[in-house]
């Protein structure tokens, strides 16, 4: 292993495949272990499409055992390890690099446990975000945090990116649902963190910490979920506007009004037309579309809704509808819930962006885009959890036309660096990986940044676990003229050597 | 600075009280400098006044550059600098060590900006908990965590502890309220953290992390907090039982039905009899008393305190009162809000226990604290947080009568064990400091504890934030008996010193 100060990257050192193998299958059956071409390939990139990197070896464990036994294998011989989930993650979290060996969760698929009256559930890292939900829901709970993946989608990774989703509005990111873990550290050993079946623990908040920290702080092997109790209603409303700003302003009215909405979407004229192309959900043409939920108590719903029908109207929506029953609700979410593959049918590629600002801005950073969208010669669809501040912009681009990757990448990273110029951040709940992390050096400074390398240096003082992603190095920061350097000296000396 | 290896402990150097103050007078004013005998005595404690130790020196710095120049001194020196706020902590977190530099933050009392549309306030960490809400109320806003002494202690105090109240049930601790800090680094750098205004940031989460991290990993200077709105209305349900263990029960039923009361507050009969004699609230005499507060629409509330009422009657309740307007709700809580001080004048000193144990063991754990009064010979009041599972036994003595301090202390340690026993954690929110700090040994075991140590290590590598509380050395658990030891070695070799 070595550090390569240029690029404040490491080289790992290359060992022997055959070896691995005959060591590892002393524990681990022999068909979980993936060598072969054909085997690894499914594992050369998550749902960020254009990294790609075939992984030297994939190992499929059953038991926590087994975990330990290959992360003290890599730990030994320095080899680099790569945690994932499902594979739905959307900035290349998961992407292998050289000499890594992919360890795969997906064997992890059990519920372990659900306590009603404790209002939690104990699953393994591989199981499916709406598999929780499902379990649940013969107590009337269910599990809140409700990413678009989530039929695909493993909590495990939902821990690693700090998910979130339509609902995140009123019950939180996936950290606010999350009671404790079960993790195995870069030692081999296995750490309970958090409070579990209680409210909150005692000593340094860890459980945060391994939310969103993208595989780099340790290996995920058991999750102790908050489960909510259904609500005895939810209705939404639907209102169309005829600009973005119009829109903006009754999501700021419903949200001075008091209001707390489970969910609160927008969608901008093109996600429209290429979600009603798709599903056919009904949409008014127009430019801009607000999607709000409220759930609660029937009569409480009644109450609140009338409040936020005279918010719309007030701030000109036309063709407002309110959903009747469940199977209505679910066609009114239906357009948005599809608006993804609904652009990707309009548009050879698309590049989905997200990042977050504060909600205020939303008029003046949409109109940004739109400039943006002009100046690159790229068209962009919104769609958006608007209560939330958080971006979705799809940039449609075509991968087969030379630069057009290179000007989406490029026109990305601008609503990012406007983000930032806001007050908001480069993401908000699809993590950095390999897709931001330069833009990492944007919204963090020297010391920042240096406060997560000393984390990452204490808990992994190897680097194995993840290498390349989340966190940029002081040096790559300083290469990207993002950092001042003086007389070639890093602020500072000290900075450990990831 | 000394390591001792068999306390683990640091010692530090001595240093000169006159050469400090005139180096530091160079930037900060001289009656800031705080260095008399009468000047630094109410400094010697906090809300633990079991444990006392005058510091050397308090300094009143009045400006984010005058805290950074007095933690770069410290860095300069090795001189243990411990942050204080109002020092209404109840477990010695702010009790000086030998050598230590007290820095208060009383001065830093301004509210810097309230943000209706955000729904978010900006303040200086000596604010007081309950002017954040006295300022937000004329946007019909709060600030949610209401500790029982929220007059008096301030936001700083509450991060560094992460507090809880009443209200936590439905509205979560102070971490679930924090929406940002800006905080001094072991290095005299400004950090800042969370994501302010928006949901959510990219990096390792290091929001959490500072919450209840008891000052040892850095000085906070601003918060943002988040505010909620307002509830339409509030009702609080009264309702007597003749046994703990029906109370027990209606906690339960009414947790099952899918109800999330504001708060769920249980007394027993003692509390309840020393809370009637000082405030008196009408309670009705009883073995426990359950007071279950809903918040939200009219509608919502009615609909289900008649879920609630009937659920209580199932479980044997008597005398079940309703709140018919907020003069009458302020006296339902009358009773159990003055709960501490009106144990105090029942018994010339009382100890106030934390423990949080999963909820449906509070049946069992109340009777196990009933045997173990009997065994101490010592009368205890419960007053607690029943939703939450958040156990406040008073422990009564007289610290007058010898012997009677070190029973109650050790009555304390032994429901503190019962409650890791059942699942539960030795406290919900009143921190470690250094009154739980040996308990810490019972509830992780070394890896644990070596994880906390290592992040501490790159934080504050000279060991100088807070020094002696929260997280004990891996040797002090050593002797306790806790950890194993073979052949004198501790199981990590490699453990940070301190």
């Amino acid at each position: 292993m070595a550090f390569d100060p240029q690029t404040g990257q490491f080289e790992f050192n290359d060992w022997n495949i055959s070896q691995a193998v005959s060591d590892l299958q002393r524990t681990i059956p022999r068909q979980n272990l993936l060598d072969q071409p054909a085997q690894l390939a499914p594992y050369e990139c998550d749902g960020l499409s254009a990294y790609r990197k075939v992984p030297k070896m994939v190992v499929l464990p059953e038991t926590i055992e087994q975990c330990q036994q290959i992360m003290r294998y890599c730990k030994e011989r320095a080899i680099p390890l790569i945690a994932r989930g499902a594979g739905t993650g959307l900035s290349g979290g998961v992407l292998p690099v050289e000499q890594a060996i992919v360890l795969s969760l997906t064997k992890f698929n059990r519920i372990r446990k659900i306590d009603p009256l404790q209002r939690l559930a104990v699953v393994e890292p591989g199981v499916r975000n709406l598999a929780i939900t499902e379990a649940a829901s013969q107590y009337g709970l269910y599990f809140a945090p409700d990413p678009s993946s989530q039929i695909a989608c493993s909590i495990g990774g939902n821990v690693a990116e700090n998910s979130g989703g339509v609902h995140s509005l009123k019950y939180g990111l996936t950290v606010n649902n999350v009671m404790g873990l079960k993790i195995i550290n870069a030692d081999g050993e296995i750490i309970e963190i958090g409070g579990g079946e209680c409210m909150d623990s005692p000593g340094y908040d860890l459980l945060a910490l391994m939310h969103g920290s993208e595989g780099l702080l340790g290996v995920i092997i058991e999750i102790t979920v908050r489960l909510v109790p259904k609500p005895e209603a939810a209705q939404v409303l639907l209102a169309a506007f005829d600009s973005v700003t119009d829109a903006g302003n009754a999501v700021r009215d419903i949200i001075s009004a008091g209001i707390i909405p489970a969910g609160m979407e927008m969608m901008d004229r093109l996600a429209i037309e290429a979600a009603e192309d798709f599903v056919h959900a009904d949409y008014p043409l127009a430019e801009a579309l607000l999607l709000c939920e409220l759930d609660g108590t029937h009569s409480a719903i009644e109450q609140q809704m009338a409040q936020v029908e005279s918010i719309v109207k007030n701030c000109q929506a036309h063709d407002i509808s309110l959903s009747q029953d469940d199977a209505q609700r679910a066609l009114f979410w239906a357009g948005r819930k599809a608006a993804f593959p609904a652009v990707g049918r309009i548009s050879p590629d698309y590049y989905c962006m997200d990042g977050t600002i504060p909600r205020k801005e939303l008029p003046e950073v949409l109109t940004r885009i739109t400039e943006l969208s002009k100046h690159y010669g790229l068209r962009c669809a919104n769609v958006f959890h608007a209560g939330d501040g958080n971006l979705h912009p799809l940039i449609l681009y075509d991968a087969n036309k030379p630069g057009d990757l290179e000007k989406a990448e490029q026109f990305g990273a601008d609503i990012c660096k406007l983000s930032i110029d806001k007050g908001g951040t480069i993401t908000g709940e699809h993590g950095v990986g390999v897709e931001k992390i330069d833009l990492m050096c944007h919204q963090f400074d020297s010391p920042e940044l240096l406060q997560f390398h000393r984390i990452k240096s204490v808990l992994d003082h190897q680097g194995i676990l993840n290498p390349g992603k989340a966190v940029p190095s002081l040096h790559r920061c300083a290469e990207l003229g993002a950092m001042h350097v003086h007389a070639g000296k890093l602020p500072h000396p000290d900075i450990p050597r990831f």
